[in-house]
């Protein structure tokens, strides 16, 4: 079914993914739910590997979430398994042993220890993930893993993504270049499936994990936190940064330290672009929404404004058809909570300023926000008028497509 | 256009509404949007009739929601004037003066002041409203009110409703038998419109506005505030109930006055009735769904479970599909930020227990399950496991025709 889907006319093309020092990656074909393609992505890290991560913080987590948020526990990672097809998400007992199982197989193959093995899993849930397939698989594919398996990889972890998702930077660390690079897949849905968003991101750099976790943090809150496609959270999201330490930089013991700024920036920007190659994935996507909101009276009352824009259904149709309708983000901006004062508020689209203090702009030239709402990535910006707080978000339409993949009948 | 949609299948016939001692209703064309039909509707309430009344909570409310707030003040009421096609929302100085001149049109035909006069508007937002086609109308509308107008009224303050929606209850306050009877609307949406839900409601009781306030409040809070067809919230939600005092019961003074009780009990049932048409009217509705949270630490808690479920796109987009995707439940369930316990939590669909104890039941029966998925009405009940505190919501799916009203390019 996953292939059945046609590509997103969001879609962007894979990026040359060159070698990461202390990385090598891989994928197979393990049969765990799909035929003729990869499910079964493997990395392997050199030692000393230090990785942070950040967790869906749904309630209910899959069982591989409850496993990396354990294995973290000592910052140390040698070995990454991804699988594709199964979620392993409210499995019960079954699942943690499927995750120790796994954990110990990559273990014995790497030589390490097993809380140094990080796991994801995605696709259907409540199935008992079939783990004698990854282990009967893990074999083969560790002697295949490769520093050139990047976009295998990129490939091997998709489930109904329509489009493989890379993005890789380069950075000065002091006198030193690291290079700092990435894969995600996005939102897909097969019923019984739920929405999975997993990212794995390594870097030759040398930095302990307090500080790759402090800088995973700040960046994951102005990207992958700032995206939406349909409001619901999945129970199996997770985002791990991984750091070599090939790149033999000098040593950095703070997040804040004024030779990480340009580390910071690039990662910054690479969570970004990974983030928004989730969207123009997102399901039944036509249009890409970026949402700008200024004057609210915090940055995280800004951001709570932005998402609810993104999320409102209203708002998503709207552009789905093409319509400005600036009436419904007014809306939005009124329901979600946040302070905000009708006879302060301004909103533009595609940098034309359509109502302004409580009212339209009278005879304001439709013409331009007409061709705006026709392309593809519709810019939306709100001014509150009351303080500083700034935010963006992201997010896409919803479309006929969204109702065919998340509707159909489960056979 | 509103006349174009098909009746909604899960449609439910006006029921017979008998006169209520001190109000009377009419309905005219004002020709403010719409052209044959009516669109303009009339209420005058006896001498003594107090009033009560809940709002949007939107803080970008229309100029009716600031006039009925302000004129709420001394509790009492003898108008009511309610107009389809026009929303008065975001129109600034022109919305307030709009406001004063129909409220001032409407005390000088009842002889009231022009704060006893409530005003509700509904339909396009950001154009003025065309507030003189509704002064030139009132006074042939004024000589038309009669007992018997509630089903024109009923019909006369849809927008895009399929359906007209009243409800009417008898109870005995003491040893006397008083009426409470009502109408609303529904989500509609014709671009650029947004969805307005307004409801109006009126007993004969005799009873302080301070009493029907705390009863209203109660009453929506197990009704209104439990139904959601989208999650976006009007600029001009507003229900109104006024008490005529025309069935002459014994003075009450208190909301928990024992006396009471079986008042209470008739408001809660029509507010809850009310509330149900409006979510039988949800745009491109096919199914609804009512889901029952049980076991969770409080109430308040239990409440934005359901909720959460409620609103979810995969959860209505699966009962669409006919699907009972039990881990779309349980993803609504854990994303919502309410305490809940994977390894607690219980998931029955139509009565059938699906997931219990953090895992899928062995074998459970699916064909009741099937059975029901295919019916109109859906049963979900969710039990965290982990306290006391519960609540219902109510809701509907998600489907082409949702999309269809709302991504339709504006002409």
């Amino acid at each position: 079914m996953a292939n059945a889907l046609p590509v997103s006319p969001l879609s962007r093309p894979l990026p040359e993914l060159p070698p990461l020092a202390g990385v090598r990656f891989g994928a197979t074909e393990a049969g765990i739910r799909y035929r003729g393609r990869t499910d079964l992505v493997m990395a392997e890290f050199a030692p000393g590997t230090t990785v942070a991560g950040v967790y869906t913080r749904s309630k209910c987590p899959g069982a591989p979430v409850d496993w990396c948020r354990a294995a973290m526990a000592d910052g140390r990672a040698r070995a990454l398994v991804v699988n594709a097809g199964n979620a392993n998400v409210f499995t019960g007992r079954a699942g943690f042993e499927a995750t120790q199982a796994n954990a110990a197989d990559a273990a014995r193959l790497v030589g390490c220890a097993a809380s140094e093995v990080f796991l994801a899993s995605t696709g259907v849930i409540g199935e008992v993930l079939p783990y004698r397939k990854i282990s009967v698989a893990l074999p083969g594919l560790y002697a295949t893993l490769s520093e050139h398996g990047w976009a295998d990889a990129a490939r091997g972890i998709m489930t109904t993504d329509t489009f493989p998702k890379a993005a890789t930077r380069v950075a000065r660390i002091g006198a030193t270049t690291v290079r700092i690079q990435g894969i995600a897949k996005g939102s897909g849905m097969i019923a019984p499936d739920m929405a999975t968003m997993l990212a794995f991101v390594a870097t030759d750099a040398k930095l302990p994990a307090s500080v790759i976790q402090a800088l995973l943090d700040d960046g994951v809150r102005r990207s992958f936190n700032c995206i939406t496609v349909d409001s619901d959270t999945s129970t199996s999201d997770m985002l791990l940064l991984f750091a070599t330490g090939q790149a033999g930089n000098a040593e950095v013991t703070r997040a804040d330290a004024p030779e990480l700024a340009e580390f910071r920036t690039a990662l910054d920007s690479l969570l970004l672009e990974l983030a928004l190659l989730v969207i123009r994935d997102g399901e039944g996507v036509t249009k890409m929404m970026h949402i700008t909101v200024t004057g609210a009276v915090s940055d995280q009352s800004a951001h709570n404004i932005a998402m609810a824009v993104a999320n409102s259904p209203l708002v998503k149709t709207a552009v789905a058809g093409e319509d400005a309708n600036w009436g419904r983000v007014v809306m939005a901006v009124g329901k979600c909570g946040e302070p905000a004062n009708r006879d302060t508020l301004s909103v533009s689209i595609g940098g034309t300023c359509i109502a302004q203090n409580g009212t339209v702009v009278p005879d304001y030239d439709e013409t331009p926000v007409v061709a705006h709402m026709r392309g593809r990535e519709i810019e939306i910006a709100i001014d509150i008028g009351l303080a500083n707080g700034t935010a963006q978000a992201w997010g896409c339409d919803l479309t006929h497509g969204y109702i065919n993949i998340n509707g159909a009948y489960r056979s």
